[in-house]
């Protein structure tokens, strides 16, 4: 005799559970798991809400996005400190129907959301080593990830100063435009249409995070998940500073074909969230030690740090405006 | 301009992050925590969902309790391992009302919740290192819980042999009578009452999972979160193992004075939930060693662990018949 909640444990483990999984002394199964840290290192924390109806809609979001996006913006957070993943708690709440149903008839829920939270632990090369499951009407997910950075590299929120130049990564925008793709039904979007795949499977920057991390080039980094406009004032804000921005240099999603109604680009990049970007700062005789572009994604030096505490981005035409946060805000609906 | 989501992060933050606490390197307020851990522990990981609805009844359960019994029970899983608690990071989503009512008016859910939390977080000497807040519906809690535990001495579900003896702390089913207590509304029961206390404000047993793990005492050990009949079984999977337990030996709460129906204190100790008492196993050469009870905390002896893969209770006529899992399973409600 099974009981409910033991099958489901079961079942999640039997899929991502690895076997002497790296430096994981005891992983799914007991009333804890046991990390063993590595000397030398500090242990970064971080974890994250994905609830059916906030963060995905399951009749429009594909279950193994769900799966693979509830782990990629968690790690999305130890990216930002400049450190590199280890394992990851799963809290999951389903209902009876999902977490029960058999396995393996067709194409269910439950393992498809598990194959692509599988495909997102071997990518971030991040262990399952625990969890907690309970039933409940709709589908709650809470991913803790455990990470590591090299003790005094941590690249913090809190460290820039005026006259820093400020960089992202990437286009800005691009999971916001892909969101209001999938949300209209455009079917004629290709599956490979770079806007839906980064809405979908967003990328956390961990190969850039750790190497601007080890060679000690970002004064602060943060990513950018509830977007520009509301994530650039947390960064000056832990920081004790300002920010001038000029709007021409931000890199923006590409117009559509003609036919098509212009789009605001720059507003999808200013306020888009969801696309697990890096933000970061260099001091200036350090800037032209910034590439172009690390392992195929560009960089781009979109402004600079101010002593005066205003957040400001400068239009083509030379006036400057205060930059509102108009990114994500789950009490501002 | 401050938005939301910020407001309700810093009155958290206000309330329960303690300056340089502890080892913590960098806490509340970047995309992730700091932790330092210490050489020769290994860390020991858990997380607990607590559900409006699922866990507790915000018409029923004051806030307070809400707030304290969120952490004790991830606490307990750490305390089932022999290891101390470090930090924990707190998954709070509420509705808009909730999270961005002005403070200090009156009694407050949201004050009385963190009120509760924070004297939870000085009694296990946890403190607040990160979280994620959103809004919802309904009040969603998940805590994640980080400890540490000498390197080598945590104690595991898997150790338990045949011969070993079985051991509880406390009384069993207190919790659940407790439970009983509140959902009639017994207005006639003190505040005081031992039960009701033990459902709302329960006590991890820390100091006893510690002292069995650094004396190497017990072979195998669990929380009692679900159930003796629930989590026996699974600590005998775990090791490959079954059990025979005495019912006349098992910890039971008091029978009401006369004039009340009696209870069946039996059940409740079988499968009454929410104990957060230790249920471990001890060699047979080393259970002298066990005293009749720990810091004021009964310990009692309730039977063997067997070869026979199988779980039975004896009773006082001497007929021995299955347990079985009766406890709390959410899929089985």
């Amino acid at each position: 005799m099974k009981a409910g909640e033991d099958k489901l444990v079961k079942r999640v483990a039997s899929v991502l559970a690895r076997k002497g999984g790296l430096r994981l002394a005891l992983g799914v199964g007991d009333d804890a798991a046991l990390f063993a840290p590595r000397p030398g290192y500090e242990t970064v924390l971080t974890c994250d809400w994905f609830l059916e109806g906030s963060h995905f809609l399951p009749g429009k979001d594909p279950a193994d996005s769900v799966g693979w996006k509830c782990l990629a913006r968690a790690v999305s957070d130890i990216a930002a400190m400049g450190g590199q993943p280890r394992c990851f708690l799963l809290s999951l709440a389903l209902p009876g129907k999902v977490a029960l149903e058999e396995r393996g008839r067709g194409s269910r829920w439950l393992d498809e959301f598990l194959g692509g939270l599988r495909r997102a632990a071997q990518r971030f090369a991040c262990v399952l080593a625990g969890g907690d499951t309970t039933q409940r009407g709709e589908i709650l997910i809470n991913v803790t990830v455990v990470g590591e950075v090299l003790a005094g590299r941590a690249i913090r929120r809190s460290g820039a100063k005026s006259g820093d130049r400020v960089f992202v990564s990437g286009v800005l925008g691009e999971a916001e435009l892909g969101l209001q793709k999938l949300r209209r039904g455009a079917r004629n979007s290709p599956k490979n249409d770079r806007a839906r795949r980064k809405h979908l499977y967003p990328e956390p920057r961990l190969a850039l995070g750790q190497w601007l991390a080890n060679r000690k080039l970002a004064s602060s980094m943060i990513d950018l998940s509830d977007g520009l406009s509301s994530d650039l004032p947390r960064l000056c804000a832990a920081s004790g500073v300002g920010a001038r921005l000029d709007a021409a240099e931000i890199p923006s999603p590409k117009q559509p074909r003609t036919g098509s109604k212009p789009l605001d680009v720059l507003g999808l990049a200013l306020n888009g969230g969801d696309d697990y970007e890096l933000l970061f700062t260099v001091r200036s005789n350090k800037a032209s030690r910034i590439p172009r572009s690390f392992q195929g994604i560009v960089l781009t030096e979109i402004g600079e740090i101010t002593r005066e505490r205003r957040v400001v981005i400068v239009k083509q035409d030379g006036t400057a405006k205060p930059l509102l946060p108009l990114g994500w805000d789950p009490f501002c609906k």
